[in-house]
């Protein structure tokens, strides 16, 4: 069994058969462009939050064929030739990366990634740079509708048991931060990315007592500043909540506080409200009532809506794997090769119309009104043209091209940052605290109808009519191709 | 940042808190048992494929605190007894393990995995081992589903982009393969576990080209052999076909044979009996058909019942992510305290009836019908207990008491294997070939009532007499204890 040291064989086979063939036809040199991008926002949710260009960074970076990796693919029945081999061997990442900064609020269609370099690299890595990113942003983006039902109550990430094997807990939690998590469970999430960590005690620490009263002193007694207790594990209100009174009454006399309560089971509504009584009727009132017990969005916004007292919420599986959808299906496209001299953008067809691609090296301009600093739209561009600020911009929808809005006094941000120049990475990571910041700041920017849980407006991404054009006259071409070949 | 050497932190921070709760209270060091198991099917499935273990095993021996765990644990805010982190410094697993073998048609409330040890550790690792076993049980239990579906079909995992991240993507293709997948298309799944590859060649490469044909006459002199030609790029029955027949020909006049096409869009049952028609015309009756596009074990009983002609499914997405039901719902719950020289049985009590504990430390036996080969049913027994297979055997439902059956002529498998004893691995890693044949033979135990996808039977997982009883006296002392505590 291999270690499981490098990443370079963390690809489909395909990509690397798409290499040799390149190889072996002289063309593995020849520079392509490719987009990520995904096609559909998840959750039916009106925006989404690129998370992941840290992981894919760190990634391209050390990006290398070990010599086990090597001689793995020697033993492979493709047999490929040695020479191959040792040109990968010295394999590096020398390609161009333009990138959206980590927290931007992103929608369908527009490149989240454009990259540019040989054939070779940019199939290698397209794999993990869809697995990192895919996962990364479909759970920073579920975060985020959590952080706006909840609005300035305490958000914690729980998922680690049920995610999805390691990195999934990891990263996810990452992702869950920056998009306006307050803590998570996982200990080694807050080591590696300095991220607050929180946790109480199970109910299996009450169980290891012959009484809960014992055991919420036990516990007091380890922490008596921080103690939070779970409450469930015998009788939430006939036994859970007045052993963590006596408790509390106990840490008073000591000069201390009994920081919260726990409550993973049963009726959250009418538990918390009950809680909050008891606990103000015996003098807690700084006592916190935290609620964990499958958590979503949806059940924040009804227990708020009941009136829950709650003040922090543990939210674990239906966060942490995205449960009502599970992958975001971001995809990866070539959309231009370099041919005699020049750029010649490139259209994969589909018999399903939201699969055909906009073909060519792209940029994204998001359009701000001047007057009240929200976003008016982004705009998809050819690389190289800019919009004039000084004259009126007239947007269309690409599918529904009647529907048109003209725009004065705005100005634009281009969202594609420059990440790696010829393999070199040109981009300084910002931390995760400037991230967190950067993606809170960047909801002002959008209508609160572009934002909400159910039903959201659908945010304008346009195309500029060069590019538009450039698109229909490529499948009209295609079209024409396949009809003439086939009348043959 | 911290490197991501070492997993000891990968827990939830109320391990360690309650790690320090029982050290600063003297009772690190007592004795418990717990269980590991879950409480529901997945998928509306009759049974789960157990996996995991191995990785469960990997992560107990090597189970450390580096340097940088301990110096972040000091600097957390809750200022642990440096002698408390000492301690930790020094930590190893030295527990008992017993669990099932990878592979292993498992069910709900059976005991997947018990465990014995310090409180201290068994709490450490509580949180890796459900993240670990909850994860890859899901996936083995999914790619069962498919394979079930699929008869002798070709099966392909194709996931890793959409996959949660890089372990699940790794982890999760073992767990497809030991439950009857063929291949997987990550590369490195292949280096580290030994499982076949395969993967043609995408979009792209046509696109690469400036003509179909050229794109499949470039793949077909680098592979001679193994060229699969995806068709749908431009028009499936117009030009992608038509492109690989000719391709195909002129392999054959080369001595080779064209190895097959991918279909990946549109009507699959359709379009894969117009290829086979097509390619059967041009004499090209060897060359397989390939179907991937958002497949599961729906599309493809559907598509198989269409007479769809297509001999390998690549299956991504709604596999590797387990898309409609991405997490088990895996526990780890406490079931026996050890206390003056004896083991107690412990319970935790819920107002939802499921979520009970079945106390005590326990084993699983399941029951053979010596005449036909074929499962009645699991019996979990209180530890030391065994069954005489020369007496008439009655088992009765947990909860339908009154639903109770008499087994003659049976004999006995215990399901739960020594894995550690005192924290050293006493059990020998099978291949992971062996875990696959294992898991296939696995199926022949059981009636095809208790397999089939859609309402099946349910499996009779049932307690011995005793146990039973222990279960319910427990439950009445405890509401008791509640009723009197809140009478004072």
């Amino acid at each position: 069994m291999q270690t499981d040291q490098g990443w370079a064989l963390h690809t489909d086979k395909y990509q690397i058969t798409m290499m040799y063939a390149h190889w072996k036809n002289g063309s593995h040199l020849r520079r392509k462009a490719f987009d990520l991008y995904f096609r559909k926002l998840p959750f039916g949710n009106g925006f989404a939050v690129f998370a992941g260009l840290e992981r894919a960074i760190q990634y391209l970076e050390t990006l290398r064929f070990t010599e086990e990796d090597i001689q793995y693919l020697a033993d492979q029945p493709e047999r490929y030739d040695p020479a191959f081999l040792e040109m990968l061997r010295k394999f590096r990442f020398t390609g161009d990366v333009y990138g959206m900064k980590e927290g931007t609020i992103v929608f369908p269609q527009e490149p989240l990634l454009r990259l540019e370099g040989t054939v070779m690299e940019l199939q290698l890595i397209e794999t993990a740079l869809l697995n990192f990113i895919g996962y990364q942003t479909l759970i920073a983006t579920k975060a985020a509708r959590m952080r706006m039902v909840a609005e300035e109550d305490v958000l914690l990430e729980f998922g680690t048991r049920r995610a999805q094997e390691t990195d999934a807990a990891l990263w996810g939690a990452r992702a869950t931060y920056l998009a306006g998590f307050d803590a998570t469970s996982n200990l080694k999430a807050g080591a590696m990315f300095g991220i607050p960590t929180r946790g109480t005690h199970s109910h299996s620490w009450v169980q290891d007592f012959d009484s809960e009263l014992e055991a919420f002193r036990a516990y007091a007694r380890a922490f008596p500043d921080q103690t939070v207790l779970l409450v469930d594990t015998y009788d939430t209100l006939k036994s859970g909540i007045p052993h963590a009174i006596q408790v509390g009454l106990e840490l008073k006399q000591q000069g201390h506080q009994l920081a919260g309560i726990r409550l993973d089971s049963g009726d959250l509504a009418y538990l918390s409200k009950e809680a909050r009584k008891m606990l103000d009727d015996a003098g807690l009132t700084h006592t916190q009532i935290v609620a964990s017990s499958d958590l979503d969005e949806d059940t924040l916004l009804n227990l708020r809506s009941q009136g829950a007292r709650i003040n922090a919420w543990g939210i674990g599986t239906r966060l942490i794997t995205a449960y009502d959808q599970p992958a975001l299906g971001a995809v990866y496209k070539l959309v231009a090769r370099y041919k005699d001299g020049e750029w010649v953008p490139s259209i994969k067809i589909s018999s399903n119309p939201e699969k055909v691609t906009t073909p060519g090296r792209k940029t994204v301009y998001r359009i701000i009104d001047r007057k009240n600093g929200k976003a008016r739209g982004d705009l998809i561009m050819p690389l190289g043209q800019t919009v004039n600020e000084n004259q009126p911009l007239t947007l269309f929808h690409p599918v529904h091209t009647y529907r048109k809005k003209k725009i004065r006094h705005f100005r634009t941000i281009n969202l594609l940052q420059p990440i790696f120049q010829g393999g070199k990475r040109v981009y300084d990571l910002p931390s995760l605290e400037e991230i967190r910041t950067y993606h809170h700041n960047q909801r002002s920017l959008f209508w609160e109808e572009y934002m909400r849980l159910l039903n959201p407006e659908e945010y304008p991404v346009d195309l500029s009519p060069d590019l538009w054009q450039t698109k229909q006259d490529l499948i009209q071409t295609i079209y024409h191709q396949v009809r003439e070949e086939n009348g043959k």
